[in-house]
């Protein structure tokens, strides 16, 4: 059963490049490269220091409980710490984990009916990855930088994020998508913004999901929000 | 130099049977019991099978960053896992970075020295720990019991969280409190409603610090909020 037959999917980028990936329904995760996923077979965090792989987890625990100030690049002592959680098992299973309850949620909704239940989707780390630039820029110890991600994005080879595209995909019927994000703002506001003029339209906004808090929180808020994990780089 | 001079306290219970532990002020924590803190040395983490390792720090970190749906205990099998977390020392380097964080955002505020400026602190597991509770209780594996936990409450012996009282105290100036919650209320919409009254007295609710998300979601809300981590139980 199409449980969320009637719900609209919304889609904001947290940056205003991504136009190529915005595609989304043409994707075929399965001919998408996920070879770093597979690779790696067993994390390292065994061998780690217990000082370290304690303290990094609780870097990684506070950036996914919004507690951090705004930061540029993971703290250069969680670096092997960052990458084996990306290309280990923990980051697959926490992308489950909360596709999982976003989809325990959305079945529990008493949906109207009438075209105007929405839920919001973030793109970069929400529904594409683009782990494999960041495997090639250091998992986000290094600073950010615009022109080589662009290019990046220009090649279209973000592989989708399967444990979204499974709710995206239960839920589909039509795509609204904006990639109108001015630079000057912050995402934060930028996306309180959009889902004020989506609620201005009508929308009922239950659902929202994000891997920035800035994708979630401000005004205009969902009625349930879902931070996936990221703890490679930070919008504020 | 005593940068939060000005800020006051204001002190929130989750619920509303915790009148002896609001003397937070007597609380001398050199003197109060933490024993099962200090007993255990080592976590048996590394003992634990990947599989149940990686499953609860999952659903742990899905708890710090509210994605879960209400729950009544942890799960069964990561019934080891919590009781080490909390006996180990993650949970203080949680705390620790917790603290940390809210104090270099409090130091970076520009306080009006008006007396109005304000930061709204929870009191269990936020300033006081009852983790000597819960150790007798299986860490949140049982249910919770109100007749159990209140009688815990009375006898005074809940120890203070040193890390959270390290900012309280910088900025110690008078203590507001409030236990007048009815159970009948969802915490978030008591402190809401709390936090409303507040700012409507004139207060700017700059921080905000608890170990549930009902401390710090719905209206009214901080600047800024900061989310201690609690594995053991969930108020919503």
């Amino acid at each position: 059963m199409d449980f969320l037959g009637s719900i609209v999917f919304l889609c904001l980028f947290s940056m205003g490049f991504c136009q190529e990936s915005m595609n989304i329904n043409h994707l075929d995760p399965d001919l998408l490269p996920r070879p770093l996923i597979i690779e790696f077979s067993e994390s390292r965090l065994k061998n780690m220091s217990d000082d370290i792989a304690i303290h990094c987890t609780s870097w990684r625990v506070a950036v996914e409980a919004n507690n951090l100030s705004p930061w540029k690049t993971i703290p250069k002592e969680c670096a092997d710490y960052v990458k084996d959680y990306m290309l280990g098992r923990s980051y697959n299973v926490d992308l489950e984990k909360v596709s999982k309850e976003s989809g325990i949620y959305a079945k529990s909704l008493q949906l109207k009916g009438d075209g105007m239940d929405a839920w919001v989707f973030d793109i970069d780390e929400t529904l594409i990855s683009n782990l494999p630039y960041y495997s090639d820029h250091g998992y986000g110890s290094e600073f950010f930088n615009n022109v080589q991600f662009d290019k990046w994005i220009l090649e279209g080879a973000a592989p989708a994020i399967k444990p979204s595209l499974k709710l995206y995909e239960e839920g589909e019927t039509k795509t609204k998508g904006t990639n109108e994000n001015d630079r000057e703002k912050s995402a934060a506001a930028f996306k309180s913004e959009k889902r004020k003029e989506i609620t201005e339209e009508g929308f009922r906004i239950l659902g929202n999901s994000g891997d920035q808090w800035s994708d979630l929180v401000g005004t205009s808020m969902a009625t349930r929000s879902f931070k996936l994990s990221n703890p490679m780089y930070h919008i504020p």
